[in-house]
């Protein structure tokens, strides 16, 4: 999905809702946990629940890889079953050298054909490269995370040249931002940081921002939605255990259907004068 | 396994070789491709030959995952066929936050039952924590990594208080090592630069380096090994294209055990009056 479709969906649906399937075995309603494809099923109602009232899926790859072959098979089937309206990305903050992050590229974007893939820094340029490298897809880069350990060294000041001094997200940002372009980057930026959202967005107001941390982080939609909407909305706010754990009732996935709806219609306010 | 056996292993061989199953199906030797099970039969012939002449294999996942349900397969199988003699590394290089990254260890530790996994650190202490809670597991966080990329942020010269600077990865193996133990907790230190791994060597006398490079990337593993062995090995020295891809004959196994030989050799040299 390009750009243009990616902003159509947002302002068809005046909606920017990620759902995050992080979907654990142990957590699943008891009424579904003995069915011999439990992780489907349960990603399955949720996806029909709310397929209405988001624009994208995120499917976090450790609680897959966790099940073994059964999660991968399970991860397979639910790509498959997004609808091709929906933007789908693959959480799955992989980096390595260029030749094995060529690897995790073709892995997401070939094999599994997602949409997007998270992918992590550290390594720079030539870890990050193999993914900018396909067209009409999209690699979603850490900027500034939403956990606790984003002071550890995210947070850190860097030297940048004649005594300047930046954050290290922002060098990293900085430098990401001259390998790709609005079309085919976007940046992490966590929504429990509603102030540094801000600040990120007047530094970059063109790219897409996937904003993790609502919900069961405490994250605040409005608040994060003020600080990182741009002209084409220019953010995905993703929301995982607090919409596919709403309830553990038979009457899990309408359940969370209404979390996610309650969440459109605050995206529905927020977008207000924008389109 | 824990410290004390893999210790042992290298003084009885006086061997740190790790031997790197960077499996791609498009490089094995023609005769082997067609195989329906070819990835696994590949690193079985290379383990059988290379066996007496390492003490490690790390498996890089990004090459099984590009595969799909086969590459995990394959995966398993080669895990699973490694003698319990030898120290088993998922290089994975992953990292998130806390309960994802639980996940993670549990795929590594617990379902492929891996002796120790490769991790990002650029989410700092709650995305690295879960790891370090496994008994007698080993977590191997990125340092100084071997690509050319690592001068984008990895030296990047950061402000530790008091207007003192270091590098970012000083910092960040200076704050990792806070969280866990010479017998948790291993760094990569690239092979490609052997003057910054004998200063690493000078501030982390204790901790076990896994260093890539040597071979395909050009590291040489003379310098290596003068600037980061200790007392005890201290490095786990990792070729992998250079040793797997040795040929593409039908002797490829034995032409890769050829190469690991020579290494090993180097290696005795390089243990003389250590132990």
């Amino acid at each position: 999905m390009n750009r243009e479709q990616l902003v159509k969906q947002v302002k068809d649906k005046k909606n920017y809702l990620c759902v995050g399937l992080d979907t654990d075995i142990t957590k699943i309603p008891k009424h579904l946990q003995s069915h011999p494809n439990a992780v489907f099923e349960f990603n399955k109602a949720i996806i029909d629940a709310t397929k209405d009232v988001c624009v994208s899926y995120k499917i976090n790859t450790a609680f897959y890889e966790a099940m073994g072959l059964k999660g991968w098979e399970a991860l397979e089937q639910t790509v498959h079953y997004i609808p091709p309206t929906h933007f789908t990305i693959a959480d799955a903050k992989r980096g390595d050298i260029g030749n094995t992050s060529a690897q995790y590229a073709k892995t997401f974007f070939e094999v599994y054909n997602f949409d997007a893939v998270t992918v992590a820094p550290y390594m720079g340029e030539d870890s990050i490269r193999p993914f900018l490298e396909y067209e009409d897809k999209w690699t979603i880069v850490l900027g500034l995370t939403s956990n606790k350990g984003s002071n550890d060294f995210e947070q850190l000041m860097v030297l940048s040249g004649a005594g300047e001094q930046q954050f290290l997200y922002e060098k990293v940002m900085q430098k990401v931002a001259a390998w790709g372009t609005p079309d085919n980057l976007m940046f992490v930026v966590g929504a429990t940081k509603p102030e540094q959202l801000a600040e990120i967005r007047k530094a970059f107001p063109e790219h897409f921002f996937l904003v993790p941390g609502v919900g069961a982080q405490g994250g605040s939609l409005a608040e994060v939605s003020k600080a990182g909407l741009n002209k084409d909305g220019g953010i995905l706010v993703n929301a995982s255990r607090a919409i596919i754990y709403a309830s553990d009732a038979e009457t899990f996935a309408t359940d969370g259907r209404i979390v996610a709806s309650e969440y459109g219609q605050q995206m529905k306010l927020s977008l207000e004068g924008i389109f």
